[in-house]
């Protein structure tokens, strides 16, 4: 990879790997702590550019981290949960409560009474029972309906058919968000605005244009047919990030003008100017992260589709990033020398894990062909959906992650875990 | 489902789940002791009656819950386990060191030294630089050698052309396997045996069957060459269970006799008998264990591809079942009302998690049109590689484990996470 004027994606110096490995251990999960500000507050700015009434979510499923969550949030940003834990999370992070919105499809009684208690900002409603409960717990704060578009697949491919086949909240086009809005008001709850979140990691912006358009088309119809108006309309998170070297997302300032600019159109038309409401979570934190691993055994194997395959075992695998397995994410990793040495010709190589399965982390990644057990690997956009959806499987200690501060020194924001820790669920029945 | 004689999984009865339910919360891994031990004690009677000479080992990282590796080690069986994590679990659990064994593709030079003080049986060596670090490291246990058999596609179209490619093991078909051997004879390290694993949920075992004949030709070729003679011959695991009704994997008896004839065959007619060995996992504990999770959100909505599909949300997801997404796993799922009533006709509806994505669990699977929040589902065949993959994604507490003892009663024998159990390892610089 060679680092271009719009490669905002955070990377390691050789020495700065080095150091880490010695000091930390691996693998490691490493987040600078200057990207990720700067991230936030670009966002925040980009977005403020774009409309005069903005708010800002960071999704904290993508990386929960407590050191994260504060940090994203002293740049201005509130702070999504989509469980109690994620609420407990923010809170300890020392987030507000009534800096937070509460997330999900299947929420519990008691992660509602959690957050009405703590005293939430919003929660976001997805379903008529949802609904329901609301109104008996009382105390109801803010209300946000999910809606789904159910988009016409003719006119909007990108958003295509998914966005009404899904779990997630009320269907505009059969009416259920209707039907939802007028139960809110004749249980008189709150309902402040609607939301969306149409995908993830989408590097073309349409669907999400598409999901905002819908949005304010209803907002326009509620208005005109029952007098209710949006105060807030929130169009979710979704935009991509660089895994790739050949994947180009948009900057958060042409993305945010993009993203706005038919909606807003159509609202002002209306004589609407509702706050609008994002919620990015990877295009925070994802860029911002990286895992380093070591590179244990390398072995060139023959492949029938391949002629010979070179595999790199690192000392994690997908009990640290299952992404690879679940999505098929692809990643960029890059090269260190254990010690300082020049390197040979880059070639391709697929880097496996060390778990007691098959465990590909990232096939066919170019590494150099004389890279050696006691090299160093690091992979690049790990800031999401890494730590947060790590296991224990094989019985691993999930690994530390450490904060590269403004000063270039490292703070040890999660801690790995003890073997101790490890066992401590376990009981083994006195009689057995 | 209807059980039918050739049916060995476990199945809450309706009355035991709401009990379970009531007692223990959900979701809840469920594991039958009688049915593992009898799952582990046939299996091993199974493979005794086919070969004079056998060795069983439980691979544990399909389920490494302390409980289960000691009743599973009281029914006679060894543990194999894939890192130091699990070595630990197998001795905390009560399993003397000597009747371990330890794999791994990339295993830490901290890792053999452990495994080596301990005094595990047999390490599995994988590849040339394990080799001299065994040799380096001294008081070497038994050693068995991984290899991967690299079979001709043409003749053993089953195995196909996966397991010569593999990051496993040393290649028989390129020369490595025998250079390793000659390098341990080399270096004075004690080589007791060979080993291969095909596979896994193999419902036909033609590819276990083809390993084997590998092992035993290579075997042969050895003692010929070099008058090395293999005590023991590992054809590893594999055996699938019965994750569908319409999956009918070989009963262990059937099983051991058609992968021990033709390898043992070949064996005799050179002279040869050594010990066999085998390392089953998930077919000793996958069907000894359901998942019992309360049914949420009921929803239907439109689907563009199924006309209307109704989501049935659950209060686990990916976090306590990653396998769905993984693996595109498919499971049996039974409804259990909440509390006693006829329940409608079956109808194809689609189990979700309650994690903020997709989150899709069990698809298309058949539940009455009358289900219900409150309701319950239990989910076939989790016993392997659920718990041991768990996560906390979205900041869940991973799930308890009870086991229903042979009086019918239930222990905990993993207990839930507790909140400041999952925000234990972060730490807020002070600074920050």
């Amino acid at each position: 990879m060679s680092a271009t004027a719009a490669d905002t994606r955070f990377a390691l110096t050789d020495e700065q790997a080095r150091d880490l490995a010695t000091q930390f251990g691996t693998p490691l999960y490493v987040i600078d702590e200057t990207i990720l500000r700067d991230k936030a507050r670009t966002y925040k700015e980009a977005f403020a550019a774009a409309w005069p009434r903005t708010s800002l979510s960071y999704a904290s499923k993508a990386n929960s981290t407590l050191a994260v969550l504060r940090a994203v949030h002293q740049e201005g940003l509130h702070i999504d949960v989509a469980s109690e834990g994620e609420l407990r999370a923010a809170l300890k992070a020392g987030v507000p409560a009534n800096q937070t919105d509460l997330h999900g499809n299947n929420k519990q009684r008691a992660e509602l009474e959690f957050a009405i208690q703590q005293g939430v900002r919003h929660i976001v409603v997805d379903n008529f029972a949802e609904i329901e409960l609301l109104a008996v717990l009382g105390n109801t704060p803010s209300l946000m309906l999910r809606l789904a578009p159910g988009v016409d697949p003719k006119t909007h491919a990108k958003i295509s058919t998914g966005q009404a086949d899904t779990k997630f909240g009320f269907n505009i086009t059969d009416g259920s968000a209707e039907k939802a809005l007028l139960r809110c008001l004749e249980l008189g709850l709150p309902v402040k605005g609607i939301h969306c979140h149409v995908g993830s990691q989408l590097l073309d912006p349409e669907a999400q244009i598409s999901g905002g358009e819908f949005l304010a088309e209803f907002a326009i119809a509620m208005r005109d047919k029952h007098g209710w108006e949006a105060e807030e309309i929130n169009v979710g998170g979704g935009l991509g990030i660089r895994y790739l070297d050949s994947d180009h997302p948009q900057d958060p300032h042409t993305y945010c003008r993009n993203l706005v600019a038919p909606l807003g159109a159509k609202l002002k038309e209306a004589g609407m100017e509702p706050t609008l409401a994002q919620e990015p979570g990877r295009s925070i934190i994802g860029e911002a992260g990286v895992t380093l691993y070591r590179v244990g055994v390398v072995k060139t194997v023959p492949s029938p589709t391949k002629g010979h395959r070179t595999y790199v075992a690192v000392d994690g695998g997908l009990s640290d990033n299952p992404r690879p397995v679940m999505y098929g994410a692809k990643y960029t990793v890059l090269h260190i020398p254990g010690t300082p040495r020049p390197v040979g010709e880059l070639t391709p190589m697929t880097v496996s894990g060390k778990h007691c399965e098959t465990d590909m982390l990232f096939e066919d990644v170019m590494l150099p062909a004389d890279i050696q057990p006691g090299d160093y690997v690091q992979v690049l956009c790990t800031g999401a959906y890494n730590a947060t959806m790590a296991s224990n499987y094989n019985r691993y200690q999930r690994p530390a992650a450490a904060l590269i501060r403004k000063d270039g020194s490292a703070s040890v924001v999660q801690r790995p875990e003890t073997w101790d820790e490890l066992l401590a669920r376990d009981i083994v029945p006195t009689d057995l």
